[in-house]
Formats: structure tokens, sequence, C-alpha cells
């Protein structure tokens, strides 16, 4: 899927910061030659660049004027991304992203391994995350950006880390423990995507520009709910989506026992019969097409579906009000507005 | 094992810096507390904390007068150092260090999980060691240094991260090959430990001192052999070392079939019968305390050991060659002599 129009230009220059960034360092660094080909090859696997569209959008809507120092922050954020999707992959055991296999189960295929297969391609890609951390923060050391702007936007940016990897571990440990509140669901949300995805990409933006504080309040309120919208309607997608549209493998969300709003609501409201299901059925690493559909089935008759994609549309609203009277340029209003809607209506 | 004691007024400055910072970390994480605490239960284990001893000898040498800066870079090699043992450990499925469990072990028993707990302590320990990587890098932008010393020492640390990355990724590939030639496995020992261990923290510190050229040649003679010094001396630990004494379960190398200069020596001096223990012992998941001792057996006598041990020796002497005609001040030139010896004779 191609990313949204206003986000056009961004992935255009994103990807070619990337392109000369990875292609430099395999140039000095021969022995890293694999790990970053295989990191170019997932960063420019389209994905929907949408950290690096808020990012931007972020720094325009606060006055800033478009340069290659804003492209090689917002090429960070989505290598930051590249990380955090091959690490994912890894601790999910998903065997394909983005219609393609992911980067633990290429890696296993290598031709000169001869033994423990499974168990190198994980190890590889474990050290092609890594690396794609490490280069996400060598970007802003030579982004040309410097000063209060930077080193403000930059303590944005460490809060993410430290935030997106927490919700990481909420997320797993909910999964592991095989159950969850609905407030833990929702504070996972925040956490993993909500901030990571919107809320934290606009505001480095913002900062970068330097921001007046009624700019970054407005924006927050913009991304905080439009954030949790999109964590929610990945979490819908997880359940229901159409693999051929996610490129993700099918009912993997429900194998893997994640524990989402969905998952929270149907358990408060189902009876008996439907909490066994639940039960039986979630985390079961052998669930089967029938066992999934029984699943989905028990989400949609307790409502929790519905309440859900009610939430969903409810933090839209609320990121469009926010939007309606923030002091920002109309141009930038309109594009974050453009952005919004493909965020909560998606269907990857 | 206690640090050296030209390191021990460094390991006291590392570890307040590294318990404060945490703590404030987990103040404002309470959602990564868990983590940032086995965080600090690694990084306070009982390493021989020899990347910050170089890093601050190197300041030293180069005429840099001691303050919280150095110690807070200090702190961040150590925290990167715990970053890359808490990864290898789960690449290595190695279930000790420093004699405790390894992080991946020890969080598959965390408490409130219900399924899949080898699952779960392998991907919470990504998540630890992905954090304590971006903690790292943290500790740099809070350092206090600024301007050209800290760009210039910088740039080398970045270096070093991918160097150290790629390396590991080259030992991998070699054990899941299951041979590498006696230049490959030095070249491996130059990326993963050389450089990591001993070159280039002795660089970041005298880079942050603004040392002059020569100082820096100095110390890059120095560091380069010890350095490969430090991977041998770990290779041979992996094959005959005392559990009880290097805190790791015995004979862990030989059952992952690590690719060192050791093995590489014993294979092209092997006879036949010493060949077929090589293929059928090395690597092999059920190696046995019987099967392990035959392989050192023929390391023996195949005079691989032997060659090894004279490596060490001829390295640890240049290292001391190179230190002997240094532009450095006597004191610091006392300090790394210490520390030599105790990189090229340690048994832990």
């Amino acid at each position: 899927m191609s990313p949204h129009p206003a986000s056009k230009d961004i992935t255009e220059q994103v990807e070619q910061v990337l392109t000369e960034f990875l292609r430099a360092r395999a140039k000095e660094f021969p022995d890293a030659a694999d790990l970053l080909e295989e990191i170019g090859r997932v960063a420019g696997s389209g994905g929907k660049r949408l950290r690096p569209a808020f990012c931007v959008w972020g720094y325009r809507a606060a006055g800033g004027k478009d340069d290659e120092s804003i492209a090689r922050i917002a090429a960070s954020l989505e290598l930051l991304h590249t990380f955090a999707i091959i690490h994912d992959d890894v601790m999910d055991q998903s065997p394909l992203r983005r219609g393609e296999p992911t980067t633990f189960r290429r890696l296993s295929g290598t031709p000169a391994v001869r033994r423990d297969r499974d168990r190198f391609g994980e190890s590889a890609a474990i050290l092609v995350g890594d690396l794609a951390m490490a280069l996400a923060d060598e970007l802003w050391w030579s982004s040309g950006f410097v000063g209060a702007e930077r080193d403000d936007a930059l303590a944005l940016y460490h809060d993410m880390r430290t935030e997106v990897i927490g919700g990481q571990y909420l997320d797993l440990l909910a999964a592991a423990r095989g159950r969850a509140t609905p407030e833990e669901t929702r504070r996972i949300s925040v956490l993993k995507s909500g901030r990571y995805t919107v809320e934290r990409p606009l505001l480095i933006g913002a900062a970068l520009a330097g921001a007046s504080v009624p700019v970054r309040e407005a924006l927050a309120a913009f991304g905080a709910p439009l954030g949790e919208a999109f964590q929610l309607r990945d979490d819908v997608l997880g359940a229901f989506g159409d693999p051929s549209v996610t490129g993700k493998d099918a009912d993997g969300d429900l194998r893997e026992g994640k524990q989402t709003l969905l998952v929270a609501l149907a358990r408060s409201a189902a009876d008996e019969a439907q909490s066994e299901v639940i039960e039986n059925r979630l985390g079961a690493g052998d669930l089967d097409a029938a066992g999934a559909e029984e699943l989905r089935t028990v989400f949609r008759d307790t409502g929790a579906l519905r309440d859900v994609l009610v939430s969903i549309e409810d933090l839209a609203a609320a990121a469009r009000a926010a939007l309606g009277s923030a002091p920002i340029p109309s141009e930038a209003a309109a594009a974050l507005a453009g952005l919004a809607e493909y965020v909560a209506v998606r269907t990857v």
C-alpha cells in the first residue's frame, strides 16, 4: 500500500537519505554488509511512513522550513521503526510482514548455514535490529540540527524509545499472563503505538522548529487520541484484517494471545460459553481457521468489536476537534487531517 | 572476580553513575521498571569493567582531568557492554554468566507468566538489551562533553557499535557454517573484542581529552594487539577455563561450535582421527564432558593450544613495547601495563 498523498514527498526524501546513508555505511563496514542490506530491504519494503510524515508535518506546522536536516530526522524515525518491527517479529514469531517473509525467517535461509537454521535466523535478526537502532541514533548526530531545538527534540526521542520498549514488554507480559484489563490494554496502546506512532513524532518535528507552547499543546491534543485510534485499528486488523491486504499472516495476533482492548471487552461481556471460547482458543499455538472464526464470533456477539470501532471513531473525532482549533498553518492542518483519516480508517 | 586495582576508582564512579541514572529512569518510566532493574542487575553483577578502565586511562593518558563527564562516558561503555552480553547470551543460549543465570533464563521464571516461559524469557531479554543500548546512547548526550572533542569521540563510538555487531554476526555465521580459516577467526577477534574491548575505549577516552596524533597512535599500537590477546584468551578460557572461576557453563563454546583461532589451527594441523573428533564433537548439541575432553586433547596434541598461547604472549609483548615508547604520563603507562597484564593472563 502506498503512503498517504500528504506524505509522498516526505517518503521520497526519507528513502533517499536512507539509501545513501546505508550505502556509505556498507562501504565503510563491509563486515556488516549483510546486516545493512537487510535493514535496507525492510526499510524499503513499503511501510506506511507514518512516523516520518507526522514528524515532518509537526515541523512544518510549527513553521519549520524543509531541508536535508528534517529529512534525516524523519529517516531516523523510520530506521527506529525498522529496528522495532524486526525485533517484534522475532518475539511474536511472525512469518510475514508486508507480504514478505520476516527478517528472522529470511535469514534462516542464508545459504552457507549448515546447522541450527532457525536459531541462526533469529540471532541474525536480533543483530539486524540492533544495528538499525544504532544507526537511527547516528542520524541524529549528523542531522545538522544543533542547540536547544535539537536537544529538546532529542529528549523526546529518548523518552519515546524507552516508552516503546516498555510498552512492548507490557504487551508481551499481558500475553504471557493470559489476561489484561481494558485499562491495561489501553496503557499498552498508548505506550506501544499512540505516542510512538503519532504524538512523539509530531512533537519531535515541532520541537526541531522551535514550536511555541500552544502549538505543541495543540499537536499533542491531536496526536494522543489519534495514536490510540491507530493502535485500536491495528488490533481490529489483527483479528479481522484480510491477510492479502495487511501483508501479515492471518490470525497471528489471536494465536499469539495478544491482550487487546477487543479481547478485554469481550472477556468482560462474555457469558460462560463465550468465556470458554476465549480461554480455549486465544493464544492456542495450534489455533486453526475455525477456532479463529469462533473467537471473531465472540468479539462480534459480545459487542466488543462494536465498542472498539466506536472508540476509534470517538478518538479520531477528538483528534479532528483538536486540529480545528490548532494555531497552525492551514496547509499543515489539511495534511494532518488527511493523515488522521488514513490512520483511523486504514485497512493495512 | 574484582576489577584490576588500576580500575578500582573508575569502577566505583561508574557504578554510582549507573545506579543514579537507572533509578531516575525507573522513576520517570515505571512501565519499564522491570527492564531497568534487570539492566542494573547485570551491569552490577561484577564485570571486569575493562572498557570503562581503558576509556578513563586513555583520557588520563592524553591529559584529561577526571570529572563526572568522563565517568558518564565510561558508564555508557559499560551499559553498551551490558546490552551486548544480554543479547549474546540469547543468541548463544548460554545458561550462566558471572556465575548467575543469564537474563533470558532468569526472566523465563517471571512469576506471572503462564505460557511459553522460554519464549517469554528470550523476548523480554531482547527488550532488556534494546533498552540498555538506548540508554548507553543517552549518557553521551548528558555527559557534559561538547564540541569537537565530543563529536570526534562519538564518531569512534558509532564505528565501534557497528563493528561489534558486525563481528558478532561473522562469529555466528562461522559457527553456523561449521568452519573458518585462521584469518577469518582473527578478523572476528579484532572486530568482536579487540577494538571493542581495548582499542576503541582507549581512543574514545583520548579523543575526549583532545589527544595529539602521536598519543592516539601510541594508544592504538598498544590497544590493537592487546585487544586481540584478550579475545584469544577468551577463546582459551572457553575451551579450557574452570567454570567455577569463569562463571560460565563448562564447554558452552564447544557445544555452540564457535570457530576460534584455536579450532582453526587444530583443524589445519589435525590428522584423520583428530579431524573426525572435530567434525563429530564440535558444535554437537549433546556434547558431554567426555566429548569435550576429546576435543581438548586434539587442541593440545595438534599444538594448537601452544600456538595460541604463544600468540597471546607475542601480542601482549607488542602491546608492552608500544607502551614503553608512548608519549604519555608515567602514571598512565603504569596503569595500562597493569591492565595489560591482567587482560593477557586472566583466568576469568
